[in-house]
This record gives structure tokens, C-alpha cells and sequence, in this order.
């Protein structure tokens, strides 16, 4: 049998938006490798009992990619987590570089990337259906990749008309560039645009924020939270007593 | 009770891809309304004995959403099936148009939207790690948006640096409108960016196609397929006697 290694996404919280494919990855487990958010619910969620647990920092990524295709290497079965899906701002990615970057033999392993659903879609699913045009997925850090890219991908984003999801869109350490990005789409959008703050979707501190791109403030994310930014097409129904739903037209006249 | 409608994404075709979620939501239906397609893996994945099938066209989307919200103020609970997630062009966008036109009561239904993995991510998890940094999902169809839109929405994002995925990238009646595409991206995109035609990923029919932007040519789609075009950043590991891997760099220099 050739080496394998999992890259498992669980999924955006809720126990029961992981798929059973991913479920499946976890009890064939005998090392799993995350950070610590993600394998204290990968543990939660049912892995075999000898499983060894390898937690560590969420920016020593792509160590724990290699330390997962040298223990696939080992004859072990690997299981990298990741939040949501590992392909979208996740592990995979990692994986795929320590490979490029390692023995020529690691090419051999059967790297099992199993999907996941990604914050984006949960969020939307919450909020109604924001996703019904076209739409993009943008990282707001500057961890790793320069800000003036950051905000010209905004901008691009906002002229094509596309509804964009922003993860990572705040941190203790990048305090202010939130709003540099609301400034940037505000020279593009109209004030009115539907801006939702999305945070902890699926878990038990989950809240919901819908705003106008005129009053959208950064101080409204945080880590845990997406921001949605609708387009010219989104639209508003309101509701006694809850959150209006937001959805965008499939059809642009 | 309040009246309740499911809106279920079903994932991208395999079985094991569902969430348990959307499987629990199958479970309660009285009434399961869909495309046909969408609808048979319904009941293939499990409904209750006694649910009323509802099967229609894909083109009825806004009739079947109309009908499905009369069945919930009927007191019944009924299930719209989407393929992947019903939010990325499936019927959540559809369900909302219609409460928007409709009578005020349907704002008091509980419409659940049950997210599902969208073909971008399952499609992304067999090639590699493609959206390894931000990227958009654009519908190449012409149907609901004038042709124009679409070019412009591809020359902008490939000037972002997005990695673009394309559902919908040819049908019957739009053989030439890919390669149209495929001409706009090469006026911005290098001639060796990579290019993924994944068609039917998750089913049996599942086929994988890798070539650069200068080759792509829009015979190599169908109605299944869906067209990944990677950005400067999207990197290609060869392997003997099977597909390379695509991933993209998390980092931008």
C-alpha cells in the first residue's frame, strides 16, 4: 500500500455540517496534526483511542506539513485538520508546498484532500442567499501578501460587480485595515450596499450584524468573524423582529 | 410551530459528501422538490417512505420556489434539493426572489438554507490545493446576465490575480462562449497558467484535464464540468504516471 495522508476540512462548527467523508478520514486516523482549535474538535467529533495528538501553533504551518508527509512516510495514516474546507485558507496549500519543497519520494504519497464546507457558504446559508451571482473569496491579512494588493484586489472585485467574502478580515495586530478596505470599496459601491458581519456561524456564540456599506465599521470583526459585501444586485427583505434576509439576483438585467 | 422550508445543498455527487445536516433535513421531508437529477440522488441518499416527490424542469426554478413555500404554509415540510450548495446558483437565491414577490406571511416562514460542499471545493481537493489564496466563482452562462458582464467580470478578476473557477462553462446552445473566455484571459494572464477542466468530480464519471491557458480549448468542457484557471501563483507538481498537482502559493512575494 502506498503512503497516505488526510487533509481533512471540518467544517464550519456545527458537529453536524461535517460530512461523513471527513468523518470517515478521522477513524482511519492514527496521528492528528492542527491547530489546537481544530484537533480539540477533531477529538470531539470520534477519532480511534490510540490516536496521537500533535497540536501546535497556527503559524507553524508548514512544519506540521511536513511532519505529516514524513510520519505518511512512516507507514502511519496522517490526518491534517483544518476549519471549514483545508483547501480555502487552510492546510492544503502547506501541504502541497512542503511536497514541491521535499524528496523527490513524497511525490508518491496519496494526499487525500477531503472538502469541507467553508465559512463563506455557512455564512450565506445564515444570511439568506448573498451568493446568488458571482463571487469572490478574498483574505484580508497582510501576513502574506503586501496590503496595496490587498486593496487592489478589493477594488477590481467591487468594478466586476462580484458579492465579496472577506476571512480574516481583523487581528490584534492589523486593528485598522478593515476599514482601509470599507474606505477603498466605498470609492466603487454605493452606500447602500448590504454589508453583513458574520461572526462564530454555527457555534454557540454565533451573532449576526447587517449594515450598509456607508455605516459598516470595522470595530464590528473580529477574528472569528467573515464580512460580506454585497453588490449592486443584493437585496433587503425585512422582518418583524429578526435579521432582514439578504439575497442577490440571479439574473442582471 | 412556525412553518418551516428546507433548502438543501447535497454536496457535489458522492454520497459520503453530504453533511449530516442536509441528511437530517431528507429525514423530515414531507415533500421533496427539485430537478430531477437532484431529487433522485434525494432519495437515494434516504427521504421518509410517504414524501411526495416533486420533480420539475431546471428552467421552473422560481415556479418550484413559489410552490414550495405554499406547501410550507400548508403545514407541510418541504425539502428543495440543490446539487452542491443551494446558495452558489441553486435555488436559495430563487427562494428569496420569490418571498420578495410574495405574500407577507411567507416572511414568517423558517426558511432553513443547509449548506453543502460546492463543486469548487471538491474540484479544488482532487487537483491539489488550487485556491490556495483568494479566489472567485463566476457562472460563464449568458442566461441570466448579458455576455458583456461576463467578459468583464473574467478580465477584471484575472487582472486581481484571482484564481477563477467557471461553473456552467458550456451547453448546447452556447458551444463558443468559453473559448471567448479562454481568448479575454489570455489578453491579461500568462500563456503557461494553468487550466483544470474537472468534469463530473465525486461520480463515476469523473475525468480530470490539465493544460496551460495557451492550450485550453472550450471542447474540453461540458454542462458537467467545471474550468479552474489559476492566477501567477498557481504552481504545478509533476508525478510519474498521474495527474500533477496544482496548488497555489499562500504567500505573495
Amino acid at each position: 500500500m502506498s503512503p497516505v495522508l488526510y487533509v481533512v476540512g471540518l467544517g464550519p462548527g456545527a458537529m453536524e455540517q461535517i460530512t461523513q467523508e471527513a468523518q470517515g478520514a478521522l477513524a482511519r486516523a492514527t496521528d492528528v496534526l492542527g491547530y489546537d482549535l481544530y484537533v480539540t474538535r477533531a477529538i470531539a467529533l470520534g477519532i480511534p483511542e490510540k490516536t496521537t495528538i500533535h497540536m501546535t501553533d497556527n503559524r507553524e504551518e508548514l512544519d506540521r506539513a511536513r511532519h505529516a508527509l514524513e510520519l505518511a512516510m512512516q507507514g502511519r495514516i496522517p490526518v491534517v485538520v483544518s476549519g471549514g474546507d483545508s483547501g480555502v485558507f487552510g492546510m492544503a496549500s502547506a501541504v502541497f508546498e512542503a511536497v514541491a519543497g521535499g524528496p523527490e519520494v513524497w511525490r508518491d504519497i496519496d494526499i487525500r484532500i477531503i472538502p469541507g464546507v467553508t465559512a463563506v457558504l455557512s455564512v450565506a446559508a445564515r444570511l439568506g442567499a448573498p451568493l446568488g451571482g458571482d463571487f469572490c473569496v478574498i483574505s484580508l491579512s497582510d501576513n502574506l501578501k503586501p496590503w496595496d494588493l490587498v486593496a487592489r484586489r478589493l477594488r477590481l472585485a467591487a468594478e466586476a460587480g462580484l458579492v465579496i467574502a472577506l476571512y480574516n478580515p481583523r487581528s490584534r495586530s492589523r486593528p485598522g485595515q478593515l476599514d482601509l478596505g470599507f474606505a477603498t470599496l466605498r470609492e466603487v459601491l454605493a452606500d447602500g450596499t448590504p454589508v453583513a458581519f458574520a461572526r462564530a456561524i454555527g457555534r454557540p456564540a454565533e451573532q449576526v450584524e447587517i449594515t450598509t456599506l456607508a455605516r459598516a465599521r470595522g470595530e464590528s470583526a473580529d477574528m472569528s468573524t467573515l464580512v460580506l459585501i454585497g453588490c449592486a444586485h443584493t437585496r433587503v427583505i425585512e422582518r418583524q423582529g429578526q435579521n432582514p434576509w439578504l439575497y442577490t439576483l440571479r439574473r442582471v438585467p
